[in-house]
């Protein structure tokens, strides 16, 4: 029986490419700067999982997601030749605060709220999961983060912190999620898994191949396919 | 500038003494169990702080609440003479994630969400706050507690944890609570403070003192003369 479903957000609840790069356009104007502005986010985005593996092996102490999102954006900047003060950089940094959610994402969690607990579970820290929940009108019942835990997924402390804190076995708790790699390792840490396919993740024209049916305990169209299949 | 409110819970948001005594009524009548129950309530309540300070001293673990109330409650039930199985002490326990809200508190926090952040800032367990607030329809913008920074309120770090977390300055966290006790050491920390009267919470025989206007950055009635002091 499963009683509460974590969520990741990137990608799965939220639109973070049209979402970061709508922001890196506004930022353009503002300063009179000029890049390919889809590449830039899909950089950004890309440096994400390098610096979160400097933290897992320890060549970074615990690291919340904004500083490594302004580290790498600091860089970019620096490789697009564009200078501006650190105000303007803590700004637009914060994009990944007002990510827009997909269509179907305040809909259907609003749905699933009645029957389940229903929690972010994503590396992005507290206070990014917070602002951003605030701004879309995320109805979350909890904000649980890889910070919390002092791991980022796909370790098994972030599953299992999960559960513990909201005093469910790792069976009665789902996570959902667009990415077979971060359900697989739920899944190993005994957890239910739910996939949900988001074609336009990475942008129009590298859409994501859906895992086979049966390799997730539920595989979803969108949140309200979701809601209609766990029977809410 | 304040930016976001911590609240504290039991007795500040909701009425735990009406709620437990409710709670405990219910039981008695499940299982035919008669007592003084405005009394074992208050007896529960009190052995909230000693169990505490057996964590804090180092007698104990880091303990959840949950667990906390649950060793206490067994006590009680030995001492009133009353047996039940295992199932229904967890059952009673959780009267502690059934508390009701004082009636003005709902409608002040969703007025005071749309210009904070708000968060709960208890010693309760983000279980226990996350189905209070589920069951109650409590707006929190997020779900912290003391479980989070592995100390106890009033020990400090768990004001600056809140603030940390918030990513704001102390400064601009303010502490919502109707215990001076509490505000004394939000205060200490660096945070702004506003005491809340609740004059019904240890029941309508034991009245609070209500501090000086002037001890606190602000003293208001309820929830509605916190959110019109506010400006909100």
């Amino acid at each position: 029986m499963i009683r509460a479903l974590a969520f990741d957000v990137f990608g799965t609840v939220v639109d973070w490419r049209a979402s970061v790069i709508r922001e890196l356009t506004e930022f353009g104007r503002r300063n009179g700067a000029t890049a390919d502005w889809p590449r830039f986010a899909d950089d950004w985005r890309a440096g994400y999982v390098p610096a979160m593996n400097r933290v897992r092996n320890g060549e970074l102490p615990w690291t919340r997601l904004d500083d490594l999102h302004r580290g790498r954006l600091v860089e970019l900047l620096d490789e697009a030749g564009i200078t501006v003060g650190n105000t303007e950089i803590d700004e637009l940094n914060r994009a990944w605060h007002r990510l827009d959610p997909w269509p179907d994402a305040v809909a259907g969690l609003t749905r699933l709220k009645q029957r389940f607990v229903i929690t972010t579970l994503s590396n992005g820290n507290v206070s990014l999961l917070t602002n951003m929940a605030k701004r879309a009108g995320l109805p979350w019942d909890c904000v649980l983060s890889a910070e919390l835990f002092g791991h980022y997924k796909p370790d098994r402390e972030v599953y299992l912190g999960c559960a513990e804190i909201l005093d469910v076995a790792p069976g009665e708790l789902m996570l959902v999620a667009a990415h077979p790699s971060d359900l697989r390792a739920a899944r190993a840490a005994g957890l239910a898994t739910a996939y949900v396919h988001r074609p336009l993740e990475q942008g129009p024209d590298r859409p994501p191949q859906r895992p086979d049916d049966s390799e997730f305990d539920v595989t979803a169209d969108d949140f309200r396919d979701l809601a209609d299949q766990l029977g809410v």
